[in-house]
């Protein structure tokens, strides 16, 4: 034990970092949060921002109001530039902070496979800035397609490309292509925006690859009925300004490209002294921690780990505040002086994937369920796990609202001529 | 008559130019509406964003979305460049559109008095992005101030000022220190926001000089309570980064300025071959037509006319309606045949600004209100005159959300770090 108030410094305030602040409560110990956003994001509802559904404060929340019951967390806005584990201190925009525990939970990142150029041509999608430059740059694509005399510009304009057929594609893909044949549908008057297209593209044999096969097919049939064109087995040979070059020889010209294939761990997991896997995660003991260092701890996508059945921990957001809760038990335990370092063992509630409008895909266990039934789960799940209770009331307006209209209610270009 | 449909441009999707072409509907003539931004502002609320409660989608909607049910109306996405009358013309990003009658609804912009330069250091609120900028810079001027160390710095950083006591002034200072006090309240750890400072600023001997003596009185007053500093009939000397000096030699540190003090004329208005007045408005003549130009007519903040009762017409989103309607019946008329050029008459339905929680100033045709009444009448009329059904219910909810809980929507920090 020591003298003084121990101390946690926790980075990232996504779902594993704000598990744990939660589930820590005050054993005695304080807490130091960093993030370089003020807001903890709910990450499984971006799409619907960048492509105008919901607006962004809708799924995000201050991580001050979150923890404002906490005395004992500080919240810091700050960019992490350094983690000295032998010195047991963090560089957060110039300042050291010193810990006795750290609790690195910086999440993951847009992966490119090797080619960061294609970073310019194709956007990621992880922060609301993202989905917000995604938003502008598709709607604006539709007026420069107004405006526009040529025809292949305009059909160009016309076109959205999306990289990576996961959930993230297949959900971004089917809100694009609802969005184009629905909620545009009679806003122009030199095009028709029913025209629009919206291309998917996976490398892998089918979509969803995490899924089980047969609710991959079932995607690609529902995205193909809703004017969807999608590729799979095919992988991206180059990407430039407004143009994807397929391997076979396939070339889309596209007026938006949008990446969703990769994600890597942040590259601060380098500093932390541990073997990393391919993806850049750290390798963790059975206990979370990094081996060397057993006063550090990994959890979220950064978390590399297969569980005590042998299964590996997917970078989902259940899984990650799993992680963030079970490091908190071990801390609170240790520091009172209790240390019982169990185990992580991840409990897999099932994965769902929404397509569009009343169709989506769950896997519960073994139960398979598409379409209206799927969908209605998928919309009772987030509901119930949108955090802070505001934001819910609002959400579940919007759905409802777009839902009877078809409109949506972002559909604001911002920041064009700044 | 012509032979072929009479075209008519509107420049501005603002409320003047918006309700022009709502009212015209189609009597055998086209419209191309020309506007910077896809979205009509409901600018009366801007003031919300800018202080947290409500977000930028809230108070917009795309002006396709409004006008979709239009056919003979064409919405173009630019920026206007150039009039020019005896061609007939108007030059749109590059692109020339002809017309047979021009109805200019461009608005106001901010005006300082002749310095320019101030514009850096005291922005002011016209769009959306103003409106989030300023959002973000007062989030994150509390953000330094919570891991600032130097006493001055962090007083700095927890003072606001607002020059200017109109109804934009009075109700963001209002907003700012409901924001400190309660809304950000147990945030914070090392500061206390409760000891922020707003200074509203107003050169005039008093509050709301557009309003009643007695209202500009209790505004002050409800002000005051609520721990705003105001500080009346004293002038702006300069402005520089983070500091106001005022005549008199008091300083005040603030490491946000917002400027609420002045409204001019778009820059436009002198290419319509027509006298301005001081602020840049054009003298229009009695049907609101300009005098050597009777195809041009000009509507909303940019039109500086006296009604035949004598009244000057002030800038208003409810003058800016009737004028938009009072040319679209005239115009309406003139293509069917029957050219009718009706005078404008403005009918003031009174004038209303709201302070803080349960507390607001009204003038409605002598009838003068204060405190809680006014503000459940201003929350009244806002609601209704709030344009779309679904922002409506979206932003009365916020409002319920609030009062109840004391906390805001929309404090997220958006475009720190791009």
């Amino acid at each position: 034990m020591m003298n003084r108030r121990p101390k946690v410094v926790v980075l990232g305030g996504g779902f594993a970092g704000l598990a744990f602040c939660k589930e820590f409560g005050d054993p005695g110990a304080d807490v130091l949060l960093v993030d370089r956003q003020n807001h903890h994001l709910f990450q499984p509802l971006l799409y619907q921002v960048a492509t105008a559904g919901l607006s962004a404060p809708e799924i995000a929340q201050p991580l001050r109001s979150i923890l404002s019951d906490r005395p004992n967390v500080r919240v810091r806005l700050g960019e992490v530039q350094d983690i000295q584990p032998d010195r047991r201190v963090v560089l957060v925009d110039g300042i050291e902070e010193s810990y006795d525990f750290l609790v690195f939970a910086l999440g993951g990142r847009t992966s490119y496979f090797g080619h960061p150029a294609w970073e310019e041509f194709a956007p990621g999608l992880k922060s609301l800035e993202d989905a917000q430059r995604i938003r502008r740059d598709v709607l604006l694509a539709f007026e420069h397609a107004e405006n526009s005399t040529d025809e292949a510009e305009r059909r160009r304009n016309m076109t959205i490309a999306v990289i990576g057929g996961g959930p993230t594609g297949v959900e971004l893909a089917g809100a694009f292509v609802e969005l184009a044949r629905h909620v545009l549908r009679d806003d122009f008057r030199s095009i028709d925006p029913r025209k629009a297209r919206v291309v998917l593209i996976e490398g892998g044999t089918r979509l969803l690859g995490q899924f089980p096969a047969d609710l991959g097919d079932n995607a690609r049939e529902t995205l193909e009925t809703m004017g969807v064109e999608v590729r799979c087995g095919v992988r991206v040979k180059n990407l430039s300004r407004n143009r994807v070059e397929l391997e076979g020889g396939e070339v889309i010209e596209a007026g938006n490209i949008v990446w969703a294939a990769g994600v890597a761990a942040s590259g601060l997991t380098s500093k932390l002294g541990a073997p990393l896997d391919r993806a850049g995660r750290v390798q963790v003991a059975p206990d979370l921690s990094v081996p060397v260092h057993p006063e550090i701890f990994v959890v979220g996508d950064a978390c590399g780990i297969v569980d005590r059945d042998g299964q590996v921990v997917p970078g989902v957001s259940p899984a990650a505040m799993q992680a963030g809760r079970h490091v908190a038990s071990i801390l609170k335990a240790e520091i009172s002086g209790h240390p019982d370092r169990e185990p992580f063992d991840y409990w897999d509630k099932g994965s769902m994937a929404t397509i569009g409008r009343s169709a989506a895909v769950a896997n519960l266990g073994g139960l398979h369920l598409t379409g209206l039934l799927a969908w209605l789960g998928w919309l009772f799940v987030h509901l119930v796990f949108l955090i802070g209770f505001r934001n819910r009331v609002a959400v579940l307006w919007q759905w409802f609202y777009s839902y009877v209209t078809y409109k949506r209610g972002a559909r604001i270009i911002l920041g064009v001529r700044e």
